[in-house]
């Protein structure tokens, strides 16, 4: 797959054919944390040179960390960056490395790559096309850049870009692909369902239509709701890829290119041109290693759905600075969910389940809450609750009378567990995480401060059906999920004999009306799902508008959908 | 102070002094409450031509109510939106009306101002300065317009102008100044402390810069976090008010301008210039009547806040369907002071208190709270809440076991509170309001689930400090806020002798700090305030990170300040 080309072999044009060695630093970095991420790009730097690396590509602003919101604003931060920045020059000896950062220049801050060469900060390159949409801001914070960069290594021609600079067709990569035989990207792009597919599909249409090679390098890890999946790639000009980083994964990823510069000027019109230091041009080590094979696993999208929550979750946790979380177990889907990827985050000695029976729950809830806990392999407490509620009823008395038992009640139930598990997590110092799905939390099926209090709402973002359908994945080859939490009708367990079908429609017609109305922004008249009226389309739209107040409310977790509740969505409470 | 000039007379100029009565609408709009803002709007019609208005203006969005934001993505909205101007269109029968929509153009979406004569819609003016900052997203919506509208009437030439294009001095007004002798603005700008003062200021200067009156409509109302304080104006030429509406109210507000118009091109360069029919350059009605003095009432910084909260808590509540309202009574001053607020903004039959004392409760504390329910007219419950704490321990008792009472028992308390006033919301259908100020939330001191829960925060984004001088104002005339209140320790009352200094600097000291760490973003190295050690200023700025994952969960509240808790302060919870 990796055609080596020795210097010197004369090509159609007329040039030489040069080979670049690169390296992809997909690490994982933390916003503000300067001193790690600057050890990260150490350590990448030492395997870059080590394996005769000509480039090495660090991710959008790895030095600040993504992304950093309003930190933006503060003096000390864009002071850190800069110091931090100097720091890590040194350790590009014999390198050319691309590093994201955040540049102050006079009142105006951008989105930048510094261009390191041999330990000398040499040119600087600015996102051009700042992305104010969906969950980014950029625009509250950067000014645009208005010059492509390039600059000249071995003979050939680099083009720099910054990723959105490359997500539309007539951005900075068309000018410069035009003067540049390669052009590099780096960039932060977050995870949801399908995202990685698109990008690769877009990466090797441009490279197409520019007639361009291009190494594109990903972020790879947690961020509060966000998740960054990696899946860094290399593609020759014919849009063939020429090696990929997996998908969450931290990776350094080598791949050599073969290029056939083009007799350019020096000087390109509208193009800022760096030239790196003839000294990187003579080869890095004697013995040039051979480069590992590219291992690519390509996941089903299930896999990869999952693996985003495990490492949102994990990563959610250990930058934070927690190491075990305790979950509520009803002996529900949810839950069991949430159980699952919490020990595949943190392994079991870390996650402890609570078993909060009520006098409203069945027999089959306790049994298969252990035979999940014991499947999984974590501690469990029981905590009958009964005696809380009627404390609860017993002060409420006089307040209550003449008034018949109803949601009030049922809340309070969820809420005595909420303070339960929050009293463990208050005692011990482990992180609640709450286990609701996307298609309640749409609805409001769910308790402020009852089920939706704590740390990290692990599955928030996961849609009902499709939390159904990644049981069945984990249970692939052995039961994991017992086989009746998968088979049972769906209940609250608030009352007696309670479903939540009587409350909701059953969650294969509701799934695609909430995914019409939240993630298309579709208009209830434009939404047709066959077996659901006009009228109970209506009542669902509704419920998804009213219930905005307790989302509010929720604490954050994994987005895997295209829209998630948070930064992506921004509707008003009060609306008429 | 209104110099009414006949029709007719000479200019020094040598053209015709033009008298022009206009009418601005400080209308309360409601977020998609497109059939309500009609109707308002139909009703300014009909009082500004029963006052002969020449103009009427309304403020920016008013058709779809601000700040809509991601409800301007569904196509329903946006149709809405333009039907509804359709709608309104006959309204403004004989009057010339410039009212805010959002205009779909192809794939832009505009901030615009609807020229609207005599029932025609005949031109359209959009925002060209889009603000992004703060709170403001607009970046996230609408396309910049490109060129500065004005139009003629009476032989005036008159420019439009939307918001934030009138902040800076080089924006759309300054082209505009050359080539009309008077500027409209309307705006939908939010208020926080000295906004009101500061906006005067900058159109007075504007005025004069410009060499040209302005005339200023803004929004009044609350809105989720925000409240729009009105205080429409409008300045002649020297910068000089002729008349000015008041704060936090909704009215029409009339003014006579007088204009010496000057030869003008019918087109000017770069200027999009549209004409008035003739007919509206004739009188309106016979008998002009006299306008009403204007009794625009200066407020002290006090009480401007405070109607600020009472105009936020109100609007909350009844925008969303609210009538009555729970607050927990600690008998200390913030519970005292959110109480008063809402007595003011829903009267004292719609409010209730609760008392929810534990063994580590004062006699103090009950008497004050009951001294407080009584000055105010609030009926009240009385929940001990010993049983409950009692029946967590129990359940608690082997988890705990070999543990120390702390903090995961304080906050027990503070939650059983919080579900008792849970209780009764759900099933009387009362909002809880919270009672935390802006000190305490910034450190955490407050219970998630506990004091935290409720649906409005009503003082979330006032210091403590200003909590105590907003109590001595209430008490301005007689007692309301019960001496006690104001004179003995802050104390939180969950552990025997506790007091708010044994975790937090006093608060004359807190204050400053967190307002140059939050509101002003400094660094900690550039902090100083007497009293307090570096070490001691660290701790502060520390406790402020580390809580953003309290406030996340909290309710949203009043913004007050220029940097509220919320859309105008985007911080990462994880950071290193």
């Amino acid at each position: 797959m990796r055609k080596v080309t020795k210097k010197g072999t004369q090509t159609k044009q007329g040039g030489t054919d040069v080979s670049l060695r690169l390296a992809l630093a997909q690490i994982n970095g933390r916003v503000g944390g300067f001193k790690a991420n600057a050890e990260k790009i150490k350590s990448a730097c030492a395997q870059a040179r080590k394996m005769g690396a000509d480039i090495v590509l660090f991710p959008e602003l790895i030095i600040t960390g993504y992304p950093p919101e309003d930190l933006l604003f503060k003096k000390s931060f864009i002071k850190n960056c800069r110091e931090t920045l100097k720091k890590i020059a040194p350790y590009t000896r014999s390198l050319t490395a691309v590093i994201g950062f955040s540049e102050q220049k006079g009142k105006h801050l951008y989105n930048s790559a510094a261009l390191i060469c041999d330990g000398k900060h040499i040119g600087t390159c600015r996102k051009t096309l700042l992305p104010n949409y969906g969950v980014f801001d950029e625009m509250r914070y950067f000014t645009e850049g208005d010059e492509p960069v390039r600059f000249s290594l071995k003979g050939a021609q680099i083009g720099l870009t910054i990723c959105e600079d490359i997500w539309e067709e007539s951005g900075p990569g068309k000018t410069l692909s035009k003067e540049v035989d390669f052009i590099l990207n780096i960039s932060s792009s977050p995870f949801h369902k399908g995202k990685g597919k698109a990008r690769r599909q877009m990466i090797i249409k441009r490279a197409k239509s520019y007639k361009c090679p291009i190494a594109y390098v990903n972020l790879v890890g947690g961020q509060d709701e966000l998740v960054f999946d990696g899946q860094s790639l290399v593609v020759d000009a014919k849009g063939k890829i020429i090696t990929q980083g997996n998908s969450f994964e931290e990776e350094i990823i080598f791949a050599e290119v073969t290029l056939s510069p083009k007799k350019r000027k020096s000087v390109a019109k509208g193009i800022r041109s760096y030239r790196a230091p003839a000294s990187l041009s003579k080869a890095k080590i004697k013995k040039v290693p051979q480069l590992p094979a590219c291992v690519y696993r390509q996941k089903s999208e299930e896999e990869e759905v999952y693996s985003a929550l495990v490492l949102g979750t994990r990563d959610y946790m250990h930058k934070n600075g927690f190491s075990k979380v305790v979950i509520g177990l009803s002996g529900g889907i949810d839950s069991s969910l949430t159980a699952a990827i919490a020990v595949d985050a943190l392994w079991s000695h870390n996650v402890i389940g609570v078993l909060m029976p009520s006098p409203h729950s069945s027999k089959g809830s306790i049994d298969d809450a252990l035979a999940l806990a014991k499947n999984l392999d974590i501690k469990t407490f029981t905590f009958p609750i009964e005696s809380a509620m009627k404390s609860y009823d017993s002060i409420l008395k006089d307040a209550f009378k003449r008034t018949m038992p109803d949601l009030a009640e049922e809340n309070l139930q969820a809420r005595i567990r909420g303070n339960l598990l929050m009293a463990l997590s208050n005692k011990f110092g482990w992180m609640v995480l709450t286990t609701g799905n996307k298609s309640e939390i749409s609805m409001g099926y769910c308790t402020l401060y009852g089920d939706m209090a704590g740390g990290f709402a692990v599955i928030k973002d996961v849609p009902k059906v499709l939390v159904y359908e990644l049981c069945h994945w984990i249970n692939r080859e052995r039961e994991i999920i017992p086989e009746n939490v998968l088979t049972k009708e769906p209940s609250a367990e608030l009352r007696p004999n309670q479903k939540d079908t009587d409350s909701l429609p059953p969650y294969d017609l509701l799934d695609p009306v909430l995914l019409r109305y939240i993630e298309q922004d579709l208009s209830i008249e434009d939404i047709k799902v066959a077996g659901l009226s006009k009228t109970e389309i209506q009542r669902i739209a509704r419920l998804v508008d009213l219930n905005e107040y307790k989302r509010r409310q929720g604490p954050p977790g994994v987005k895997i959908t295209p829209k998630a509740f948070g930064k992506d969505r921004r509707l008003p409470i009060t609306r008429s």
